[in-house]
Order: structure tokens, then sequence, then C-alpha cells
């Protein structure tokens, strides 16, 4: 059923628990919840609450070490299940794994930000019961989750015992070493309300979870007590209620959530529990408003409109509310995790996704406050990046940004990419430059930018090499953004992106010691810049690059000796061998022709202005034909680049790939998380693909071209502190 | 102290007594033992007892799975320690942690193949006691471990509890999940006698332990009963004798090891006792006899003498030494493990350095037979070679042998190795034609030969690529012997390599084809061999290869894009620097222009005859000078080639490296084990560098050029069943 604000759910199928556990999954940018059931479910699940920034640095596992490798693997942290009710009616548990389930019902309303589910089930002891549940993470409230679950027995009286929990006993499914990641603290249990306190091991991250509790019985509060069940790092309260036919028992939950990322560690019982008590005070409907309203104006100057494809209405808001609710601006420390709240996989939280996909979003639906906040976390992380860098055998303060990355230090450890998948560090000053372009706000770069952009200029400064066969400057040993090929030479995106973000860095270095000479000065001092000698290096180093191309063809080489390779093109593939990463050893996908993201089309994309469109057309060609997309932050690109030359069916096909990834299930991975970070890649499609937007000499452009059976398209974007309004 | 037939240690030193172990290890080719002491040691210590092909498949530990990597590593096992004697004097434990050490002895006697320490110790309850042990594993008996263990306390009566024991319940060092690898199966202890049965998880290996022992005073044997002690995989017996200062006692015992390799699983402890029970007949000192006249003989045939340099003399012996203890050649399931039975470390026990070091040694100093069993190993391997080209996409009938093997299945994970070093089918087809070059013996590839050279042929013409771009061919992504560059395309030593095999294929098959129509006719229908088409796509390979060179410089280039690379020369490197692998990180070793070990080198040695000498001179000094021999494999070729252009100066200098590595322990890393594989390098260095040694037309040439200080070199070589004496 495919809603225009809404992801329904009208059947239980117990092989797609996991999966929808993903999907209906609920967050604010602080924390977030997978849809995993309130009450106890016995069959396959992924049980996932999820604290931003509250991480564990996990022993990293490899096969063969190298030097150079990190010592651990920032981990997103499961973290107590606060939502948990334990239902049993005349002794039975309630568990959708041994009832049958007679209907079922869960909506996602993202208009609302609110997780509702419906359903009627019979237990093994033949009592058929009526559940509904709602629950949030507040967007207003950033610590409080709150809950409502409401039960009617259907055929008779019966005896209903309801015992609310927190269980902060928990793991991570993703443990290396299969270790808990959690030391317990303290804990109470009292009959109306409970809390536990935890440390995360290692990193001594403490959280409370403070619940209050009540229960309703036909819509009006009452004083049933609970008594207050205590385990190991659980707390609980049960009550067994006599309950009559057709009455309606509805328990609410309360749960403030702090951490002493916040708060200081002695206070954080505390703390939460005046998150919880305010919450019901305030009541559950007044909250729920509240959710409603916050959400409501986010969708204000955020909204996209399809008109004459439900699916894509669907799919782009799907895409939006998730972004919405994985970051929010709020906390520098955050970021926006390839999963997000959604799932464990991959653990740390910032990739170069974050630059190079999601600034632009962000940008435009939540301003550019929000954006400069993500820009500033890479700033706050410069010390961390010069020391990886340093790791590697760079001096002078030479900055790479990790691969993958919490709090700055490298996470990832897998050389080819670790230490090779360099060019990560040309996002991070892309996004400078395209924040800037975008708000205009230049003084960013007195204020935070230039020293990032001097760090990163440094360093590729440092990892070029003189070739005198050439008498040209070459980038040895390097992994682009197409991860199948790997430890290429002269990587044509890489050497560009370098080349581009040495002269930017020079421009806006050049920029700040003419409006600010003060402050030039002081940061002169500060990173011992030597400003004749680099600066001239810089830019020697920009007019003698080398770039593979192939001239007979008149297009731009992925790097050196890649037409040597067998030259076969994506549709003459066996569908049977796709996809390749399932299908192909890892040394066949290395030397075949066939590409994961393009990483020329993404300098392109990038760096449009600088090239004619016939220079574009050619190279689409070539290289879309032989892009297998197996990386969901391909199609995008691909999108936007064939919408700029008119090949709309190509466009179309591609979006398609990317725009209901999720909700469509195409890899067949949803169980494990939602992909967050490339929803944002669909964001851009429709906005930078079909409407054609760009900003040039700090005006908004646009260029529709919408896919034939599209009968409209209207969206709003923040831009320089208005609401601009698409239509087409 | 430099004995030209001993290894002599004259002191104890507690921090090096992991490293002696691995340096006086013992064995015979079916099993082996490290030199850990018989009585209790609480001190660090590496416990080590090896039984050849038995071994555990130990899950894989990878950081990031690849398609195509084993699901398992087979481990050499640490099996039961069976030389334990536990030693109480007044109640007081012998432990040379806690003694006093007066004085220590060991010393390995390589002539006569026997361990044997004497030391004085001062307990801390002041008894001093003199000790002699000696100890060997049989090269005649090969299930046969004895030992005598001689005691006299020096400064009063005492009384002395012996109590031996063998212990089953041991580890692994090197396991990925820390779990133990052996199963208990069944023991049991009696006054003079006991046994251990265990069975090693997964694979099921069988081994029994069956101890006889008897204790003699003054030299005669007495009847002294012991008690049996039983703990779980643990048997032993435990006396207290009365002694009298000065009085001399001695344990013998005498240890039969039987596996399931070689017998019923239900027989093993009666093979077991069989064998101790006939040592104990026949006694130790004439066991002891017969182990000295079989190591003479097997000197009378293997020994090389070297006049004038004590060390060098020492050191060659050594490497003989040990290789002789590591193969013997009378089990086909054996090979050279790159730790021999001297360690843990890397598993598995078969690398392409039997192939491209070892047979010539094996060839030359154990005779034709020996080395044969090392070629007909992978002619059983044969089909698992198969199988695993298949599982990386290769088909009718392409084999790849695995990067490391115990048993024919791929063991290494490690993309750009186990997938990418494939130059090693290339050493398993030379090795074939290296052993019919020195034999004569051109039968072997009617018999074996012919299957293994077409499976690797057919992998070598699935494994190229053709080159539109240069109408040649290329074979993209691979590494070569040169570690220190990884998925390289155009690898020179590879390419070769390959085109070499392409051709011999064809020409032995051809031979097969002449001499054997029948035979060749059932090998053509067994493999579905095409000829026509087979060998002529072979030809036209070898014809239309790509070779990078250099024209300038008139070299041979290691791989495309080399001379991109900064060319610093490794004797303008800081010392500080080195060894590169542990000061440099990986993408920094990448691409540089250093050198693990010169593949280009190794191609022109194994060629030699391909090459005139100004060629092999120019690329000598090219690639030597950017050569860092972080591999141990490393120095040997460059000695052979140095003393073939007459540079003996630099012969010499590399031959200090290789000839005494483990003895001098340049790399701090003997504790681990022993570099077997490399020692053949050493043995290769002296016979083919100094002496010159080369086989031409079924003929043994020599070109002696000795170093400076040398008065003169003689060996004895095993050539076509004579036993031919070098002098110079």
């Amino acid at each position: 059923m495919t809603h225009p604000w809404k992801i329904i759910e009208t059947r239980f199928d117990p092989n797609r628990v996991k999966a929808a556990e993903s999907l209906f999954s609920i967050g604010n940018g602080i924390m977030g919840q997978r849809a995993n059931f309130e009450e106890n479910y016995t069959g396959e699940s992924l049980s996932g609450s999820y604290i931003g920034g509250v991480y564990y640095p996990d022993k990293t596992r490899v096969g063969w070490w190298k030097n150079g490798y990190p010592e651990y693997f920032a981990k997103v942290l499961n973290s107590a299940f606060w939502i948990g009710v334990e239902v049993k009616i005349n002794g039975e548990p309630l568990d959708l794994h041994t009832a049958k389930v007679l209907d079922f019902y869960r909506e996602l309303d993202m208009r609302h930000g609110l997780l509702i589910r419906r359903f009627t089930a019979e237990l093994p002891n033949k009592v058929k019961v009526e559940v509904e549940a709602v629950r949030f993470v507040s967007m207003v409230r950033t610590e409080l989750g709150a809950l409502s679950y409401s039960l009617k027995v259907l055929n008779g009286d019966a005896e209903v015992e309801l015992m609310p929990y927190t269980n902060a006993d928990v793991k991570n499914e993703d443990a290396n070493y299969d270790e808990k990641f959690w030391d317990f603290v303290e804990q109470s249990a009292l009959p109306s309300s409970n809390y536990v306190t935890m440390r995360t091991k290692k990193t001594d991250f403490s959280v409370s979870w403070f619940s209050q509790y009540e229960v309703a019985v036909n819509g009006k509060l009452s004083n049933i007590v609970f008594s207050p069940v205590e385990k190991h790092a659980w707390v609980g309260a049960s009550t067994v209620l006599k309950v009559q036919k057709e009455e309606t028992i509805t328990f609410y939950k309360y749960v403030g959530i702090a951490s002493s990322l916040n708060h200081h560690a002695e206070n954080l019982a505390k703390a939460a529990q005046e998150v919880a008590v305010e919450a019901q005070k305030a009541g559950f409907a007044a909250l729920r408003e509240e959710q409603s309203k916050a959400w409501e104006e986010k969708w204000a100057q955020a909204d996209v409109e399809i008109g004459g494809d439900d699916e894509a209405q669907q799919g782009i808001r799907f895409c939006i509310f998730q972004l919405l609710q994985t970051y929010t601006g709020k906390d520098t420390r955050l970021n926006v995790g390839p999963k997000g709240f959604t799932g464990e996989k991959y653990g740390g939280s910032t990739y170069w996704d974050t630059e190079a996909y999601c600034i632009p979003f962000y940008l435009s639906t939540a301003g550019d406050k929000t954006a400069r906040e993500l820009l500033k976390y890479r700033y706050n992380q410069l010390p961390k990046a010069i020391e990886n860098a340093q790791k590697l055998g760079f001096t002078d303060g030479a900055a790479l940004y990790p691969m993958v990355t919490m709090n700055g230090e490298e996470c990832h450890n897998e050389w080819e990419i670790t230490f090779e998948e360099i060019h990560r560090n040309g996002a991070i000053a892309y996004a400078i430059y395209n924040y800037i372009r975008y708000t205009g706000d230049r003084n960013y770069l007195a204020e935070y930018g230039v020293e990032v952009l001097l760090g990163i200029a440094r360093f590729w400064a440092q990892r070029i090499t003189w070739s005198e066969e050439r008498s040209k400057y070459v980038m040895l040993g390097v992994t682009g953004p197409n991860e199948y090929e790997n430890n290429v030479n002269n990587n044509w995106y890489t050497n560009y992106i370098a080349c581009w973000c040495l002269r930017y860095a020079k421009e806006s270095m050049e920029w700040v010691k003419q409006t600010q000479p003060q402050l030039y000065a002081e940061i002169v001092k500060k990173t011992h810049f030597d400003e004749l000698n680099e600066w001239a290096q810089w830019i020697d180093i920009a007019e003698k690059m080398h770039f593979p191309e192939d001239k007979e063809r008149q297009i731009f080489l992925q790097q050196d000796g890649y037409m040597d390779k067998e030259q076969i093109l994506v549709k003459d593939l066996d569908p049977a061998q796709r996809p390749l990463n399932q299908k192909w050893s890892w040394d066949r996908i290395l030397r075949s022709c066939f590409i994961k993201q393009a990483d020329v089309l993404q300098g392109l994309y990038f760096f449009e202005d600088n090239f004619d469109i016939d220079t574009i057309r050619r190279n689409f060609h070539f290289y879309e034909a032989r892009t297998v997309h197996e990386s969901s932050l391909s199609p995008c690109v691909h999108v936007i680049l064939a919408a700029r030359i008119g090949d709309m069916d190509k466009a179309y096909e591609l979006y398609l790939r990317t725009s209901r990834l999720d909700l469509d299930d195409y890899n067949k991975e949803v169980n494990e998380g939602l992909h967050i970070t490339s929803m944002a890649g669909s964001w851009l499609a429709v906005i930078q693909g079909f409407a054609g937007m760009r900003v040039r000499d700090g005006q908004l452009t646009f260029d529709p071209k919408l896919p034939k059976h599209w009968t409209g398209l209207s969206f709003k974007v923040n831009f320089r502190g208005e609401i601009v309004e698409f239509k087409a």
C-alpha cells in the first residue's frame, strides 16, 4: 500500500520482522530506536536502541596486521531496551511468534514522526486480544522516548499481567570478540518509576534510563499499583489487572534518557528523571501533539511533492524523513551515520558520504546552521586528522581525515581503503566550497575553513610523486570512489580533486589574508605556514599533474592502464553473474573493467562547470555502460548527469535504483538497517537531477526536466534565510 | 663458541630461552621437538612438539571478508609434551627459573643428531645438583623419541622425587579464537609405562604417546618402582629415591608416538607401545649409536666444508642439518614447512619456497627420490588446485596451487596474496623442469608431471587479458615475489614465467605424445584436452606477451609504471627507517621503489641461460640498489647473481645476511622458530653461488669463485646416483 505520507504494513510476515524493524525505525537526531515490538517477541529480531555519540572502541579484528592500522573500531552501541512491556493474559505470554495473528497493521507516520501498530491476535490459550501501540522519540524533548500501549480482550473477561521494564543487559550483534560493551552502574525500581544507569567499557560514557509509567482504563487514568521487579541491569514492575471483555487498558511509558555527553555522570539519573516526570505531567496526548507540530514545521521547509507517481512520492518522503531524524545539527559531536539509528552495521558514524552527498540536502532542507555544524565537526577533528597523517609518515601539519570515524580517529582497517582511499580528503574540502557557494557565508573560511583546507593541501603536496620519467606529478597507490579498483596509479578523480584542493586552499587563504590580515597572521604562525614556498609548490603541482586520458575516445581515464582491461559492457554481462561482489572473487572484480561507482563521473558532477557538455556526454556514455552500481551511492550521480545531457530515460531508470532501495529492499539487506546516507543521493537526484537546481553567482537556478509520467514536481528549499518554493 | 659440527651454548640466559628452544630443535622429518627443558621450567618458554601432517583447521580470522577466501587456515599443531620429567630434591622443585644456575652447557650435535644439555644448579634449599640430559628423535625409528636424564646431588645425601609424564592437555599459542585443538580419547598409567591418546578437533587425527621408563643408579639399571599418577589428558608416575652424595641417577624414557596417518585409529596405543618396548629392549646407548650412524650416513652425501671461515662452516652445516631433519621424503603427504618442526608460526606446511628454493637442495643432498616425493605432493593435490581455481572463476581444468597449504586447500586469506600472488604456479612448473634437468628422469613427465603442467598452462591461458590498446597480452592485478608491490599490472617475472610455463607445458606434452602415445591419448581424454586450439593459444600468448622494460636503461621493469616512482637507493635510506616493514605504513612501502625481494632477479636466476651476462649485470645493479632484503628468501638469489657477474664483495656481503640469519638472530624473531626454507637459499648461495654449480646438458659444471678469505670449499652432491665430490 503506497501512501504519500506513510509507510504502511498490513500483514504480519515473520520472515520480514528484521527488515520491518529497520524500515519503521524512529529517531530524533540524538537517539533512535528500531521498530522492535514492545511486548515479548521470541522470533528473529534485531534489537536496537542507539544514542548518538555513545560508542564502544571494539578491538580491531584483522587477518594480517599492517603498520598503521588502528587498534580499535568505534562501534555504534546497542543500548538499553527501554520500550519493553511484557504482557500475559490468563498467564499466557503475548508473543506474536507463538500467537495466531488475526490482523496486523503498522504505519510510520512520516508527517508527524509517529510509529503506530495495531493488531489482533489469538493466544495459544484462545484469548483474543486487540492492541494498539504508539510511540515516538521526541523531536522537541531530545531526551524523551514515549509510548502508549492499549489492549482490549475481545472474547471474555481476563487477567492481564503487565510488566513494563527496561533491560540494560544488552549485547551488540556486531562485536568482534563477542564481548558485552556495557558495565552496570546502578538501578532502582519503585512502584511507578524505575531507572538503570550503565557505563560503556573503555570509553566510560554513562547513560541513565528513567521511566515513569501509568495505566488508564477506558481512557481514564487509574491508580493501579505496580510491584517493582529487579534483575541484573534490568528494572521493571508488574501488576495483574482483572479486565472485562472489550474494556480498554492503556499503558503509558515516559522514558528520560540522559547521557554523560550532556550531563555530569553523577547527575544522570536525576536528569533523566526530570525529563520523564515533565513528560508525564504533560501527558501523552499533548506530547504527541507537540511531536506532530515539530515534524510539520520540518516538512514546511523540506517537503518534495511529486505528481503522478505515488511510489516516487512515498520514496522521496521516506528519504527526507530518515535524513531529518538522523541528524538535526543540535550537537556538533554527531554526524550522519551510514545506518543512522536503524542498525549497527558499519559502525563509526562518519564517512565521506556526509560531505559528498549529505551536505546539500541539509543545506536545503534544514538550513545553513545545520549544515555548518557538519563542517565544524571536521574542523574540531583536525588535530586528529593531523595525527592520523603522521601515523602514515606525513609531516608538518598535513591532515588525512579518517575513512570512518566517531571521534576523529581512524576506525577502518583494510589497507587499500584505510590508507589509500584518500579522495575523502578532497570531499571534505569540497564541502566547504559547496557550503559557501550555497550560503554565501565566506566568513566560515576565516573562522574555521581555512585551517582545514591548509591541512588537506599539505597532505596532497606530500602525497604526490614527481615522475622523472614523465616530467609530471603522479599520484601512486590510491583507491578511488570506485572501490572495484585498488592501489591504482593516477586515479583521475583523485588527481583532479587534489589539484582543485591545492588551488582552492590557496585562494581561500588569500581571501582571508586580504580581508582579515590579523587573523591570517595568527593562522600562519600557528601552522608554521611558509607562504612563499608552499603556495608556489601547490600551484606547481596543480599545473603539472598527470591526468590519464584516452585521446582517441576523448575521455578521461579512470586510472593509468584502464584501457588494458577487457572492455565488456554491463549490458553484456550474464545476469546470473550479478551482483559481482557476491558472485566473483575479488581479484576478478579488480581486473575487470566493471565499476562499482564511476569516479570520473563523480568528478564531472562536482566540477560540472569546468567541462563542456560534450565532454560530460562522452564520459557519461563510456562509464555508465561499465558501471554496475553496486554502491548505493552510485546511481544518484548518474541520474543528475543523465538529466544534464538530456537522457531522461536513463535518468529515470537509474532513479528507480536509488529512490526505493530500502523500501523495496533491492539488496535483501534492510534487516541490517537502512542506507541513510544514500537517501541524500535520492534527494539530489530529484532536486539537482530532475529539477536541475544549481547555485550560480549566488542565485538558485533551475533547469527542470521531469520524467515523462510525472505530472508535477514541487518542493521547498532553504536558501539564504528564505524558503524558496519550486513548482513544475 | 663457533664449533664446526656443533651449536653450543655455554651460559644460561633467561631472556634467550625461547630463541634457544628454536635453535636447538630436533626432528626426523616425521616429527620434531623444540628444545624445551625436560624438568619444569616456570620462566618464559614456547612449548612445541609437532607431528608432520597432523594439523588443525583454525577458523579464518579476517577484517573484511572477500569472496573466495578460505574458511580455515591449517595450523601446525602443538601436541603432547612427551619429554617431561618433574624433579624435586628434598621437596624443592628443580626449575632453572628459580634455581641459581652455576654452570650451563647445551649442544646440538649436528653430526649425530643429538641434543645434549649439562648444568649445575643450586636450588633455593641450597641443594646443588648436576644434570646431563641427552635426547633425540630417531632418524631410524621414525616414531621414537628417547631421552636420558642423569642427576647427581653434589653437596650431600638427598631425597629425589622423579615424576616422568606426558601432558597432552596443550594449547597452540597461535590460535585465532583461543580454542584448544585436541580432544581427549583415552589414557592409562602403569608403574613403568603409560600412554595417552588424543584426537584433533574437526580433522580427527588421532595420536598416541606411549612411554616406557626405567632408572639406572650409577650406570646399573635398577628395579625402582614408580606409582602411576593421572590427571586430565596427563599421564605420569612418581617415585622418591634416597640418593647419596655424588651418586648418579639416570632416568631413561622411550616414547613411541603413533598417529592415525600411519595406523588404524583403534590400534594406536598398541602401535606406539611396540615402538617404545622395542626401544627399551635395545637400550639407550644402542639407540644413540644407531642415531649417530644414520646421521653420519646423511652427512656422507650432504656435507659442505668451508676452509678459513668457522662461522660460515658452522652456519652452512646448521642449514643442512635443519633441512635434513625437516624433510626426508619418507611420506609424500608431508612437505617443508617454513618453520619446520621448530615453531607454530605461519601455519600450513607448503609455500612456493619448496619449489623455488628447496628442491635443488634435496636433489643434491638427499637424492632424486626424496626430491621426487616433493613433486608428487603437488601432483596428488592437483584436483584441489583445480577446485581452488574454480572458486576464483577459472574453468576447464585450470589449476591454481594455493599460496599456503597443508592438504592442497588454500589456507591464506589476504586478497593481494591469496588471489594475486599467482607466480607460485610458475615455480611449481619450474620445479618439474629443474628436477628433470638435474636427474634426467624425463619419465616423471609421463607419470605425473604433464598433468600438472597442463593444469598450470590452462590457468595462465585464462588469467591473461588481451589488450586491444597495446595489441599485446597483459597480466593484470598480480603480486610478484616482491610483496612490497600489490595488485600491479604486468609484473615482469610473472609474465615471463607464465610464458615459459606455456611453452614448457607444450614441449612436455609433445614429448609424452611422441614417446608414449597411448598414455598421451589417455591424458587427453581425461583432461578433455583440445590439442589444436589450446597449444596454438598457448604459443600465441607466449609470443605476444607484453614485457615492461626501460629502453633507456636497458633493463626489464618490475611492472608497468615502476619508473614513475621516486628513485631512491637503499644506501641513501636513513637506517633509522629500517626495516621498512616495521617503520613505514603499508601504503608508503607500496608507493616507494623499495623492493622486498627482487623478482626480476628471481627470473634472471631461474632462466639465466636465456640472458647474456651484460643484461644480468645491468639488471642486477639496478635492482640490488633498490632491494631491502626484508624477505629471508631474498639475499641468496643476489649472491648467486653477484657471483655470476664476478662481484664477489657484494656476493659475500649478501651471503652474510643469509647464512647465519637464525644463529645470529638478525631479526630478533628466532624465538618463534627457524626460517627453515630460507636455509635452502643459503645452501644455494654456496653451491650455485661460490662453487658456481650448474647442470648443463646432463653434466654438472662448476665455476668456483670463493670469497677472498675462504681457504677452501668442498662438498658432496648426489648426482644421478653417484656422490660427486667438489673441492676448491
